[in-house]
């Protein structure tokens, strides 16, 4: 860390700021600069010594040199991480397509559609049983009757179920049923949750949440990869901005960046980030051209009477026209879809 | 609600929208415009209509004419809601003030901290025993030892005990110690959770989440007012936007938007809201200025040595220079503190 | 327009709405609802009538059908502009591609860039000769001196020159020397200027303000349309938000979106859009596959010793190796570039 | 500045960091962490230094030690900078008022509102006869007509005339008539303005844009006082944020950030800060509570018939009662007003 004095500063508090350093068993170095004085704090951890540090008198601020994560960083790891989950593989060369409704609203629903999407190139089933609804008076999901028809669509399909889990105290009941246990948006930093998740030993698709940095994202990855559970993918689905026009923005930079930090494979939600149908396929499109190692898309045979979310569902034919375009790019830069 | 069909829309599929109200139990009522065709959906209610009709062909916008909450609507009731918990009163001619530390430390900083800020004027006392912090890294609270200690200064003070709960399964037992439950800003949208503390029946402080606008906040509330539980405080702690000087933006004009909206009373809490102990004190001033019914301050013996979050915390001096200025305004302004 | 009444607004509030409608030359709608009265105002024009609606006695809000732009939609003009200037074609199959320094440094620099970008299959050369720079104490651009290089690297290659104009009275000067006249984001609502570019007859490339809406940039892309020159190319460049591993916040869904509200051409500048270099590239090529009309690069010989904005410049091999993505991303959707 | 390297950074690649500072003029100075190396780069001028190094190879970051404006700054002049014009003081004691509508509509009008104003205690009058309007389809104001009606109300009242100036070349006109010159939030980064008002040695009103950070804004500033012209006056009016209930997020701890960072004054505008009449009261009271030197308030004898922004716009019976309020809170913090 380097902590940056006010001009002005005193030597009683500059000697003031070496102890603190000391005590809390770093090594301090002072450079004393034109207009004011700088010193550094040497074998930093990624505990609260910036905070201890930055009430001190006199201090202007305090700047961290390391990532406060360290698990899910490439300083630690190198190789990039693959989750597999059936035949749903993402952090490869094959991109993994992960297709299905918002919402599990019947039996015939979810097992039409997830003969669809596997048979347009899907290898994952999209579906939320348990669904976290910003209004208490809409629809709130079938619960486990939800799951068990997931899980017949996954007999019949081979698909491997990606499915929301709400609260620490769901985690087995939807860990008997799915491949992958999604967390969504809202929850990204509900702690007690990740820590279940990733004691369920099972993959996770983490949502990065509406107003979350990266660090903020790559931490709360960390609570699950310090269960032991390294099987974390990172979904970008869109940020709260003052945009209007979308129902979030979706900031594709995001998997750029985090392939160059992070050795965890990125999926990009296109129908959270745009929240318009009318939107989704061309970032589809461009989130594969950006490198994104899955999508993942809301498809809905009826979007009109879909009892969540169907304004930014794509129809079948819709979707089947998305998957045409972005196994092109795919294809055009290397990778298979 | 307001359907608004796109310029050239036909009669085909105006006509599949009149049929699409009617299935949905509404009213419609055709408006036909130099440029467009607009159709009024009558009786409305407050489900997932909208989202039903907007995806219809040829519709370009779907407006809304209710607000989306009913239960902490001024609509619904119109005298004002004071929430109590011993002497604690918010939302009345008298403000309310909690103070205490970020996270409880020890016994002995808790109970001198509650002493102290008794004397200097607050009904009651924050302080964490269950931490969601952003690295898995950082200090986690003292748990139930921390509620414990809590109780025994309740006990020496009569303050009511303000402290957060961050999981359902944990809230029986915060429950036992606590005079109010506080849900974080990360948790304004775990909604197992916040209907678990509707049933808990204790008071509840709902802090606003960072990127959540003010239909999200009060749906929020909506959860737990659903569960029969009436005593909601709003709590304003801060937005994200992308100002850097300061930890959060903090958006005084929720109080009075609040005000004119909702029955709920409001708190503000300035020292997430700038996470900067300078500016605590002149946005806890306008807070009071600006209408809030009670404010919720971080206070510390030495913010230097805090476990978490000293840079935002006041000494006791600079919070009770901070109660006399408060005081002041309220005064000048007719209320009491 | 549709206005909304607050609930309980009396017959006298309704019928002083209904006068207004008429006094601003409208015809007025009454709809009786459950819970409230709703009046549609309707031969809606596009001027402050909104506003002088807004404030009446228990008005709740009005709602605008119409977008605030006219000819600028696609309402008004359905088939697509393509904006030309020499060999530089902006919104038709090939992509435009307008690539060069941030600031035009000296005669050596421009030249040598010209030659480069050119034979890597850019169309247009762009390079700052009057500069806005945040920090008064920032090098400013050659000004005239900088126009003269511009244009004798045209006259050896043939690259349009596309180029900032900061200020109304510079405008003759600039256009003496560019084929396209570039306004800021800085001065997006810089409306003299934007009247003074659109009176110079040349094509204009109009940059997004961080904080600007949709309407907002339609709206000034409408200042310039408004004097009759049509010839107007919208260029996203970042938007500002919370995000603070970028520069600016680089939102791609904004490509499709105007294709479907305003038939101007749209180009995207990753440079900006994302402020590093290691994550343009990536961007150049998602944008490409968004759909985008054109890319505007900034490419240094050595940007470690560039004048300004060097952090954010390809090398020429950076950016023949992202010319070559984005050629065959182009090629995988049937555009040329 | 303070060089961060990457993990594994080489010693030819750190030699070649230390080179590059020695060429900028700056000694440099090497500090060996556990896991990363630093250079401290001593001798800081305020220049374009900081972008030059992040461009290095194996340069993860560069962090300046020193602000980037200089004359606004309270290290370069302690003493707190009082502006005045006529009888309006703005930096002292005593609070500066400056009210009127938001655009000079008719002489009856401006006349009118100059005398109520003056008499509940205002100073300045506001009210805009060059309207920067985000529709060229909007009223654009009286020009010259518009500042001869102001300069009528200022020989009958007293009240020094604010008035915007939105090109370089209406200066000398606008000076003619105005006290002070204002320059808007879409101007704020329009550098020709700010240097043309500057050489005016009119006192200066300059309004934060509405996505501008302190270091931004006060760049500005500099701008203006680089001329010589130090009368300036910084105006608080909101920032675009995610919130859609008000028009802007009026963020009041820019306040006592900006006395704790600079010797200008500081105004807030809670008219546009919030958008909505029945905020704009408790907002002018709340920013009395946090410190402001001044603020400017949009009042309208009949908002409804405004020919802009009437939605905003304080009735003079309002006026009065917001003014009450103040008074009594400036007294209770010892102030005047």
């Amino acid at each position: 860390m380097i902590v940056v004095m006010k001009p002005g500063a005193t030597q009683r508090q500059i000697d003031h700021v070496i102890e603190r350093i000391e005590q809390l068993g770093l090594r301090s170095h002072v450079i004393v600069g034109t207009e004011r004085t700088v010193v550094a704090a040497l074998g930093e951890k990624r505990d609260g010594a910036k905070q201890a540090l930055e009430t001190g008198e006199a201090v202007e601020k305090v700047v961290p040199i390391l990532a406060p994560y360290k698990m899910a960083s490439t300083e630690v790891k190198q190789e990039r991480t693959c989750v597999a989950a059936r035949g749903l593989k993402v952090g490869g060369r094959r991109l993994g397509v992960i297709a299905g409704p918002c919402s599990v609203e019947s039996r015939d629903q979810i097992l039409e559609l997830a003969h669809f999407v596997k048979e347009a190139g899907a290898s994952g089933l999209r579906g939320g049983a348990f669904k976290p609804r910003t209004s208490p008076y809409s629809f709130q999901g079938l619960k486990e009757k939800g799951l068990q028809m997931l899980a017949e669509a996954r007999q019949q399909t081979g698909l491997a179920v990606v499915t929301e889990v709400m609260a620490p105290e769901h985690v087995p009941l939807v860990a008997r049923y799915a491949d992958v246990l999604q967390v969504g948006a809202r929850n990204m930093q509900n702690y007690p949750l990740l820590e279940a998740v990733g004691e369920s030993e099972l993959p996770v698709l983490l949502k990065r949440g509406p107003s979350a940095t990266m660090d903020e994202f790559l931490l709360a990855a960390e609570y699950i990869l310090k269960t032991g559970n390294t099987e974390v993918m990172l979904c970008e689905r869109g940020i709260r901005t003052f945009e209007d026009h979308t129902r979030f923005t979706l900031p594709l930079a995001t998997v750029p960046y985090l392939h160059q930090t992070t050795h965890l494979p990125v999926v990009v939600d296109p129908s959270h980030g745009t929240g318009k149908a009318s939107l989704v396929a061309p970032m589809a499109v461009a989130a594969v051209a950006a490198g994104a190692d899955g999508i993942i898309v809301e498809v809905h045979p009826d979007p009109e009477k879909a009892l969540s979310d169907g304004f930014q569902a794509l129809t079948p034919a819709a979707f089947r026209h998305m998957m045409a375009d972005c196994r092109k790019v795919a294809a055009a830069l290397g990778k298979m879809m």
